[in-house]
């Protein structure tokens, strides 16, 4: 038989019990902390028609940047690369039936097929949360607060991170104000989503030679100050309103480090008013955590009538990466409250049946049938990060009263089955 | 632009707040009684390398039965139809690092390429619990009873399902008593494990031809009664005894709903010894639930040391197939506790500050900002299977004493936001 690599598929990771206990704790809190505001989970599966993606992003980028092939039906399917053309589908597919406003959530896996030299990712996990059916500015800001919610219920300081602000609609007034062609604005967006990956020089060269410089040099101007921006949109411009308002309303509920920025793009072509980004400010980690926006229109390409939307994702490395930088993950600990230890085979049933009346109290129980000396029974535990053991002997079995150890702090007690329910019961708390 | 379908992909399943409601139920208790007896969950990827199943099931049954594709780095990638070499591969990676016994759990998502008039679904969840590096029985009391523990968590009761339990090693003494070629016994096996899909007449004709009629009248003399079977086998034999000992330590353990059927052959090839399978009662659904067994030599395939191996798999539709059977699934409701409407947008301050008091107690709490009149904003509530609503006019900001509504029982009460917070706390737990 030819020996078979125990390697993971490129750019997919293995999670072995540490790796998803911390994943298990990014879900848990987030969970925790979205659901604080009302929103239910939804699911459904990575298997997706190809057509969903290509009515917005087009066939070449569905083809070339995710996972598509043909089924034996000769179905074009696609490993979904996003959740929001999911989660539209599925409110389009019940829109009669749904009550709006929709509080909604998931945290699915998304695929994408990155060239390997780049390093990324080709399958992550993201949290989804979207709020459909509500036109005014208090949807934004209740999106933008969940965020800010989740970062603060890991732990995290405001001045570990900001949230930047920016309205689509205040590029495409300037857009406006210059008389830029389709084409114009299209690239124009592309670079400034792009400012900051080039140079100063690089990108003043590539923004003259897409409107000429003398528009290029009055724009960079008009976008180096807010206060400039905001003077040249006028008090009662729609779009700089909007900005402005909701910096306030944010402001009322506890959000304060927020930040108008008014070269935000976002990448995705979907957004239609406010958009929003995440942004570490720890000088080893200061990039993007993740963002969101206003898309309005998604529900277009099923026929179905236009519903106002908000949210975000926020995938599971850049968390991940922001709680290592901050040192906000907690250490690994086992299920395993305790490991029950045996000096011989023939005290396992007393060992069987102690476990039986600690898990009745929902404590998590290992009983060791190693067939090892007790010695290696205790190390297994102390290796495999179980806080406690017991030991049990002839004399326990007679006796009923256990020796615990904290295999943390070497402390040993004499307890009673009770009294263990009592001190792993608090322990876990 | 043309009108895209709301349908999901063939054979897979949209989960909508019910659905998901279901779904984390059923592995919220699963995760639970897997734990009591310390288990840790791992977790991969579902792109699997396409060579991990072609090693143990064939070139043609993958492409076959499974979705595989290749990349553009020319790998064969496949979509991961079972777990089982996964595991084996995560622990042939680490074997020297890894401390045994191992008591590994994880939920991962199945895909599997059915045709589609079969109906049976491409995608489904399925817990795996495994135990790594034991040789005794006592591994597979301890798996056995945790499939047991898992059932009896959900509110069933042991005359619900049954446990039946094989050893393979017997079917293989009696092949070897038969004198059976390796070709005849695998034809043998085959024809047995589907036994309960064809008539006895069909069943006995096929016997006689692939080993001839006179050991095939015998060996199914044998088969028709386990008091037979195990005086034919003597009462030394070994895997007559690994039977009848493992029978009796789960009854020790308190698992009495056991039945040794000498023709349970599970589908896997992998198996080695001991399998059994978990079989409703109830005469509507009076199938399979799920099963499992040992697999000692699964780690071959690596090159890696033998480590003596068992588990079993549990899927999401068949579970919940079981608990609906037997009215064992809760009601859905909302992850909000507690709707919060006002009267006018004037109260929305308010609103919002009531709800964040709510939440730093840990409760759910969403804010209507539906722009709707106040009852409509009930209705919302109530057709979210929210169960509490509070609300909010000009009287309650002066006095703080809230008016709070359950909608089941249409009981009101005046409360302060602390008794708000003794009332759901109380009512949620």
């Amino acid at each position: 038989m030819t020996k078979i690599s125990t390697e993971s598929y490129k750019g997919v990771r293995d999670f072995y019990p540490e790796d998803k206990f911390v994943q298990n704790y990014i879900f848990k809190k987030i969970r925790q902390s979205v659901e604080l505001f009302g929103y239910v989970e939804y699911d459904a599966s990575i298997l997706e028609s190809a057509e969903l993606y290509k009515a917005k992003s087009g066939e070449e980028i569905v083809n070339e940047q995710t996972y598509t092939f043909t089924d034996r039906g000769d179905r074009e399917v696609t490993l979904r690369p996003e959740m929001t053309p999911t989660i539209a589908r599925m409110i389009a597919a019940r829109q009669k039936e749904l009550v709006f406003p929709l509080r909604w959530y998931s945290v699915p896996n998304l695929f994408r097929y990155e060239k390997p030299q780049r390093g990324r990712l080709r399958e992550h996990w993201q949290l989804n949360v979207d709020l459909f059916g509500v036109e005014s500015n208090e949807a934004d800001t209740e999106v933008i607060s969940i965020a800010h919610k989740i970062l603060r219920d890991f732990g995290a300081t405001e001045d570990m991170f900001v949230v930047k602000i920016n309205n689509r609609k205040i590029i495409d007034a300037l857009y406006e104000h210059f008389a830029l062609t389709e084409d114009e604005r299209y690239r124009t967006s592309k670079l400034i989503d792009k400012k900051n990956k080039v140079t100063q020089e690089v990108y003043t060269q590539a923004l003259g030679e897409i409107i000429g410089e003398d528009k290029a040099t009055e724009l960079e101007r008009i976008l180096s100050s807010n206060e400039r921006l905001l003077a040249h949109l006028g008090l009662d411009n729609a779009a700089a309103k909007e900005i402005v308002d909701l910096i306030e309303l944010l402001s009322q509920r506890g959000v304060t480090n927020v930040e108008f920025s008014p070269t935000l793009m976002r990448g995705f072509d979907y957004y239609t008013g406010i958009v929003f980004e995440v942004f570490d400010t720890h000088p080893d980690n200061r990039r993007s955590l993740f963002g969101g926006g206003r898309y309005n229109d998604l529900l277009d390409i099923f026929g179905a009538q236009k519903i106002p939307a908000v949210g975000f994702g926020m995938g599971d490395v850049s968390v991940k990466d922001f709680l290592e930088t901050h040192s906000l993950l907690p250490a690994y600990t086992h299920s395993a409250q305790v490991h029950i230890c045996t000096l011989t085979t023939l005290q396992r049933p007393s060992a069987f049946s102690l476990a039986d009346t600690l898990r009745a109290d929902g404590l998590n129980v290992s009983v060791d049938i190693s067939g090892k000396k007790v010695g290696d029974q205790l190390k297994l535990a102390s290796k495999q990060h179980i806080p406690f053991v017991i030991i049990i002997g002839e004399d326990e079995v007679k006796s009923q009263i256990y020796s615990i150890k904290n295999l943390d702090t070497g402390e040993e007690q004499k307890l009673k089955a009770e009294e263990i329910i009592q001190l792993l019961s608090k322990s876990h708390a």
